[in-house]
């Protein structure tokens, strides 16, 4: 069953598929030579491996009393902020564990594996409430250490999985961190729902922090009823 | 034009597509959301930048008399050989360049360039004959690393492009270091084209130095006659 009616036209759903053609391969009639498979690539999965042997790492971080070893060079290749703070001029040498604070364990845990392997770890122990909190937290850390996929990737699934009672706290998060895109879906959301936004604490706490947005989020209706 | 008509039946190609519906979004009747698009990983782009910044290196080989200068860690993710060299036992301390025997130059640039990002190079400058002559070497190099997805793709290309003058050179290789699909194609290939193969130099070098794949060979021959 399709929820969305725009894939479809007359009932019909039509799949334009390209096929490419390659000449590469030198044939003869008489035989035809089989193919040697590339295996997919296995990069991310040998760097995730190195830090969970803990080969060669040269950085401690302590996180809410929680000790992570990591290795300077895949932070800093991953993140223009860790590089200024591990290679620049103003990092600290030394062996002391570097401190970071407002970040709980578990969210440092799964920023790191995003760091080793460009994908989010596993999360499916969590409840839907605590997934949520999770990728509002993996986006503020994101922003931090301006890793700009991981910030769009925790934008899309934030977009994709709005509701009433986190609305309000995602669009404050969005308005704080300058995710455009992800505010805009906020206000649209918010706006169609908003007799029963409003009586959320979200709604009640972005009254008090982000006061500015309502004043987007009118523009927004307006333009929305223009149309 | 499908020069191979195995793909063919009556004239016809059937594609066969399947097509997966997600329900992981939470659509409102009246606000389809805007999905917020997730560029692809681009790991493999940062080390790739941090080796040509050289940023963070810790280790120099000297390779034909050219420096190149690498991060041990990416080196020992990537290799075991590399992780017990540069991480065992016997690792040697110091700032002196490793020594690196029996490769060129520009086979260890391209060799250092998939290691950091699970990808060859662009060879598009090289003649069909330097090209096949930098990916044999870059299998031989593959093997000595422990590198197996940089082996197979090796075999891979060698095997699409299989010719009369390089297959017994190709086979002699695929002999020494034990690529036995990459050998068995080779074998075909030969057994096919005999009457041209043996003219060849590489066939000469083959009897020199592989004289028991000439009993392979038969065997295989003898099969493929009795099929």
């Amino acid at each position: 069953m399709f929820e969305s009616p725009n894939y479809l036209r007359d009932d019909c759903l039509t799949i334009e598929c390209v096929v490419s053609l390659t000449n590469g391969r030198r044939l003869t009639e008489a035989t035809p030579l089989p193919r040697i498979e590339v295996p997919p690539p296995d990069i991310t999965e040998h760097f995730a491996k190195l830090l969970e042997i803990e080969e060669g790492v040269d950085v401690t971080f302590s996180v809410g009393g929680v000790m992570f070893k990591a290795h300077k060079m895949v932070l800093a290749a991953r993140s223009p902020v860790f590089r200024a703070e591990l290679y620049g001029p103003m990092r600290e040498e030394g062996r002391k564990a570097i401190v970071i604070e407002d970040v709980q364990p578990d969210v440092f845990r799964a920023f790191l594996h995003f760091i080793y392997s460009d994908s989010l770890p596993p999360l499916d122990d969590l409840s839907a409430d605590d997934y949520g909190e999770m990728i509002r937290h993996l986006l503020v850390a994101a922003d931090r250490y301006a890793m700009e996929r991981l910030k769009l990737m925790c934008q899309s699934i934030l977009c994709e999985s709005l509701d009433v009672q986190t609305v309000a706290t995602t669009l404050a998060l969005a308005d704080q961190h300058h995710c455009h895109k992800l505010k805009d879906a906020c206000i649209e959301f918010m706006t169609n729902m908003m007799d029963t936004v409003v009586a959320t604490q979200g709604y009640k706490n972005l009254k008090r922090t982000c006061p500015s947005v309502a004043f987007e989020a009118l523009e927004k209706t307006k333009r929305i009823r223009k149309a």
